[in-house]
């Protein structure tokens, strides 16, 4: 018998303990062996709760009770959650998380005290929500050599993006829809400029190339810039504008990992995933491209990764599993994102074809609906994107706009 | 140290050591600990091959070789196939297939040795090629109560449908090319007719729902019937007509697993999976959906999933993971598919819009390019499939085809 304790009764802890209990027969009966929850932490009282007989405020009766070997830490942040998941590893009791802040920030440290406490941290739920990631990563994808990873790892901007591609909404509307809808923050920057896909595309990025990423390291842009003009392009161009966290490995044998709204064509299942879904697309030597695709966010969805973390962490009793990486002293394995080669959409308002040509060559116009006549847009080829930069101011007129075209095999 | 053999040194079988040896050094500091193929097995010799000491023509060195742990069968069919795997695991020695015909037909009772001899029996590359579905079904997914499955489990089959929609081909003319490609065998009765898809959708839904579905219970269609006209009116509808195997909880507490044509509508994420690729969605409670995308066949993407389920197979040592189901004594658990409620899409010639009406009530008029005057085709409201077989013969006309609409959730 394995007894849990779930950290927090917010919307994943309530989920999480609601979903458990739903469907705890099937899950004993998968498993093999007993397993229940024997103490939910909060601060606050839930009276009414079916479940309040389970309910304490201290930590520390769940850190001395050798009873509990699986810690399920659904707080969020890097203070409370950090010290508490760390106590209850240095115990030995293996400890899942939804909270991608935590293993962003903290993951290489925590794997490593895991590791020496014969014991397991487990972050299925802190990426891409419901959808199963991390572990067919670091599992099922074993005897690849992953080169590269694209993602859409934010729900609520692509909630957005795609209510302006679909419904002609500017980026402010779209935004206020999905504030009203609950999907997005009052203050919704971590969403926006892109921070919440950092975090994640870290994550990835320290799994597949076994360093760690720290967020500040990645270069990170959000979406707040994009305009309805930019996804009509990209519409008849016969793609789609996603916000899209990725990393790729570098001729230089560095990772390139990076945040940004891109052109993605639509031969990519990635321009096809809609609203508040997920995809994240896997590229290695062995398989070409596989996709996992899902709800990345929501309280079920989330409480239906931190339970099969729990299941697997019960059924790994007493064995920790290699799932690690190394702490990284410095970015120097962090390649240059401004010497990475890539096309670049551009809008511009009052140049020319003359001088676009001489500045870039050839390159593909694209067109749309409304185009007023001193607006040109179009695809420049792929090429250093700090040489795109110098080369740019000399197509003169005002630029609207410059989106990168995701390319990555 | 764990040894491996490998049975069989086809297509697969040379995929595997071929990966295996590339990517030996990441796998094995993955893993952490020591990896190995010791034997091959095949009848033919291979005097060029850089392996070509590791080679055997008895499968019994490698069953009373106590240092084998870990067998790859690759050899297909169910003959020595099932033979030596059975030997193989009788004798604790964890065995991994690609071979969907072996699981399909003998999954529950190679199970039950496994479990009994505390070794596994796993089969990632059985199903979904490169894509990791067997494992996160079973683990990712525990938490969730699965309600359905669909998929596109058959890249020549989709192959041939991308061609019809994209190139306008006719049937035959794409499968020749199929053929000319390597995609599609010589004699490609196995993809066109679904058996493949047939097997692939028995060995997921026996996993998801916990008894052994055989092949000969599962109501099977093939792609044959179908015409580049249905595919226009199915384009022109916002979709696409897909080969899908699938499965789902009936209200009655049985399942429907079932192989067959369907329209797939644009929202369904399955409907822009194209050329060989595969794509495998699950429904569940806590999820609501997620999608497995990838490489559905193939040597190195099936190699992929053989060399995953090996290091798994590794670092199980000794522990017989619970991935099982119980064996079944006759269908009484799989419903009639005349018994579903199907929306259903109808072509006819020389019919009139009141006689339809009068059969179907209401229906949904499609219409294509080049459309004879005399040519109807519409979509039905749901209804018992056995419904709309009493009330079709009403509208009168030849009846050109008529294709169910894929709806699961």
């Amino acid at each position: 018998m394995s007894k849990v304790a779930v950290l927090g009764y917010g919307v994943v802890g309530s989920g999480t303990v609601e979903l458990f209990y739903k469907n705890k027969e099937k899950i004993v009966k998968k498993m093999g062996r007993e397993l229940d929850i024997k103490y939910i932490l909060d601060i606050r009282d839930f009276p009414d709760s079916p479940y309040k007989e389970k309910f304490t405020k201290s930590i520390d009766s769940i850190v001395d009770d050798p009873e509990v070997t699986i810690v399920a830490e659904v707080m969020g942040g890097v203070g409370d959650a950090y010290n508490y998941t760390k106590k209850c590893l240095e115990k030995g009791k293996s400890v899942v998380t939804s909270n991608k802040e935590l293993v962003a920030k903290k993951g290489a440290e925590l794997l490593k005290i895991a590791s020496e406490h014969g014991c397991n941290f487990l972050f299925e739920a802190s990426t891409g929500g419901a959808i199963p990631i991390i572990r067919p990563l670091h599992q099922c994808l074993a005897g690849n050599d992953i080169t590269a990873i694209a993602g859409i790892l934010n729900g609520t901007t692509n909630f957005i993006l795609t209510k302006m591609i679909n419904e002609q909404m500017s980026f402010s509307d779209a935004l206020t829809m999905a504030q009203k809808l609950g999907y997005a923050e009052k203050d919704p920057t971590a969403d926006i400029e892109g921070h919440d896909a950092c975090r994640k595309i870290c994550i990835l990025s320290s799994l597949a190339f076994g360093k760690h990423v720290y967020p500040e390291w990645v270069h990170c842009e959000g979406i707040t810039k994009l305009t309805l003009e930019d996804s009509c392009y990209a519409e008849n161009w016969g793609g789609a504008i996603k916000l899209i966290g990725s990393v790729k490995r570098t001729e230089d044998g560095k990772i390139l990992p990076m945040v940004r709204p891109a052109f993605v064509c639509g031969g990519n299942q990635l321009s096809h995933i809609s609203d508040v879904f997920n995809g994240i697309m896997v590229y290695g030597d062995a398989v070409d491209e596989v996709m996992f695709y899902g709800r990345g966010a929501g309280k079920l969805p989330t409480a239906s990764a931190i339970v099969a973390d729990i299941v697997d962490a019960a059924k790994m009793n007493g064995t920790s599993i290699s799932q690690t990486w190394e702490d990284s002293d410095d970015n120097s394995f962090i390649a240059d994102y401004k010497e990475d080669v890539v096309p670049m959409y551009v809008r511009v308002k009052g140049s020319d074809k003359g001088k676009i040509s001489a500045a870039f060559g050839d390159v593909e116009y694209l067109t749309r609906d409304g185009q007023p006549d001193d607006e040109l847009a179009f695809i420049v080829t792929a090429m250093p994107e700090k040489d795109f930069d110098s080369k740019l101011p000399a197509i003169g007129g005002e630029v609207l706009g410059n989106i990168r075209v995701l390319e990555l095999d």
